[in-house]
């Protein structure tokens, strides 16, 4: 069912006791270098280091019974893999979750600290998309998707919620785009509290599919990701193109670069750890596609989850 | 005047309308590493990024205006610095800050960004004391020192009331050991608003002054410091070993490696930016020098400014 601002409070409603209220945070320096006021809604903080904790409680207790029993399956890149086994922890039912072989390994460990089962596949859709069509015909798991999935978005709009609790003042929230999950929930979310809010994507250059699309009227997904925003390399669905051209106002892209000096400016200056995906919104406003000037914005830090081994301004 | 806290309060009156009200953090994952609940107070946020921003609001704000007019000298490895400078141009007042040569490029900067002065001088302490003489005799500065002063501890206390406010069920506060500044104003706020809590330092083996003169039972000033806790290879001053051996509970140790093992830890799980020298505490939790198990904790975690190119879990 497509979500409203009515299944999103009711996701809200659904998922209060399971996952954190994440604290909004601001930096007088990010301030004074892109001469907005900043507001970072902190899901990495959030349970599982990311805001994938929402969307993936919202589906695991939406399930009825009989299907809950027979367990659920995924496919993640990394945080909805581990928000999904989390989720399923939290009510008791087995999560099994298809990962690329190349997934980075605190992320993996996550997944199975949280209790799920692993299967690797390929690092390619196809070899993905057959081992979860394999794993439910052979059990019968219930498939949540990563971001095509109505109640996942819903989960995801409940970030936006609390923001805009927490700050009715602001004038534009900016949500990273990867799949569209969370910018769809958020765009639909924010819009309809506040109906004169802007909400804009924040793309990476190297996975540009969202901005393409929008450019084109419809749905691109031709992509060759080159980005270190793992979480964004995924392509929208028919489903999230058509929420994000309803509801969101547009994308703002960004460069490698300023992805990477975004997230190193919130680091030093916010002093808080997020991950590259976190980041393009940010990177948007550094970068002049996005006009924030003399606004309040709020910006979704969606997750937290990086290998302290590989930080990409660290050359070694 | 020896720091009371009723003192404290009167500095919390003074300063809070120019600090951050820092926020509390806790990690399940460290909670279940440690055995404890673990309560992060997040001087990482603070103004300056630091809990010096207390210390160092509280003296200047205290001055006369004759003396503040005149303006205000200091010494520091960093943060002290940077707080000094930023409080004296919160009052207009002229800061002027003496630095070794040697010390973090991120704190240098952080300085002379607050509107300070900065005079170089050769990386040890009879320079350093020079260096102060001098221009104290010239212009007739007042001299804030970064711990050996009663107004600087009184603000430093200050952390301990809010987090006892926010967690009065704490059990235990431990906070990191340098000169004592800190340790000082959180065991005279602690124990008078709790007389059953406990409060510890905790300490790098490599600067292990502290330790060394609580057990010896008298002051114990030679140490030849090797530890990455830049902010804490100062050693007490006769005035706040005697403060610390009146009102705290003990000294925990801790070995670099267990240092570097307790900031990854805060980084990795609780996704926040601390420095080495916060991280004292934790470690001697990790290290088993601390016995907190099944109890209430406090830990200070004292700043956040780290050069983000010399981590030191990084080889390169």
């Amino acid at each position: 069912m497509t979500p409203t601002i009515d299944i999103i409070r009711a996701a809200q409603q659904r998922i209060n006791a399971h996952i954190h209220r994440t604290p909004v945070m601001t930096s007088e320096f990010i301030n004074r270098e892109t001469g907005a006021a900043i507001f970072f809604k902190c899901e990495n903080f959030q349970k599982v280091g990311a805001f994938k904790a929402r969307g993936a409680c919202n589906a695991i207790f939406s399930l009825d019974e009989a299907t809950a029993r027979r367990g659920v399956v995924t496919h993640s890149s990394g945080n909805h893999g581990a928000a999904l086994a989390w989720a399923a922890g939290l009510r008791g039912i087995k999560a099994t979750v298809v990962v690329p072989e190349n997934a980075p390994a605190p992320k993996k460990r996550a997944i199975e600290g949280y209790g799920a089962t692993i299967v690797y596949c390929a690092p390619n859709i196809l070899a993905r998309q057959a081992a979860v069509d394999d794993l439910i015909a052979l059990h019968g798991y219930e498939m949540i998707h990563p971001f095509d999935n109505d109640v996942v978005i819903a989960g995801q709009g409940t970030a936006a919620v609390e923001l805009l609790e927490d700050y009715p003042e602001l004038d534009i929230i900016i949500a990273p785009l990867g799949g569209g999950g969370l910018l769809s929930g958020t765009a639909i979310a924010a819009k309809a509290i506040k109906p004169s809010i802007k909400v804009y994507g924040g793309e990476p250059r190297g996975a540009d599919d969202g901005a393409r699309s929008l450019a084109r009227g419809e749905l691109v997904t031709e992509q060759t990701p080159k980005t270190i925003c793992d979480g964004l390399q995924t392509t929208l669905s028919p489903r999230t193109f058509n929420y994000i051209r309803t509801h969101a106002d547009g994308i703002g892209l960004a460069t490698e670069e300023n992805i990477i000096r975004a997230m190193r400016l919130t680091w030093q200056y916010a002093k808080i750890i997020c991950e590259a995906s976190c980041c393009p919104p940010l990177a948007a406003i550094l970068e002049g596609t996005l006009d924030v000037n003399g606004k309040n914005v709020g910006i979704i830090l969606t997750g937290g989850n990086v290998d302290l081994d590989k930080l990409p301004w660290v050359i070694g």
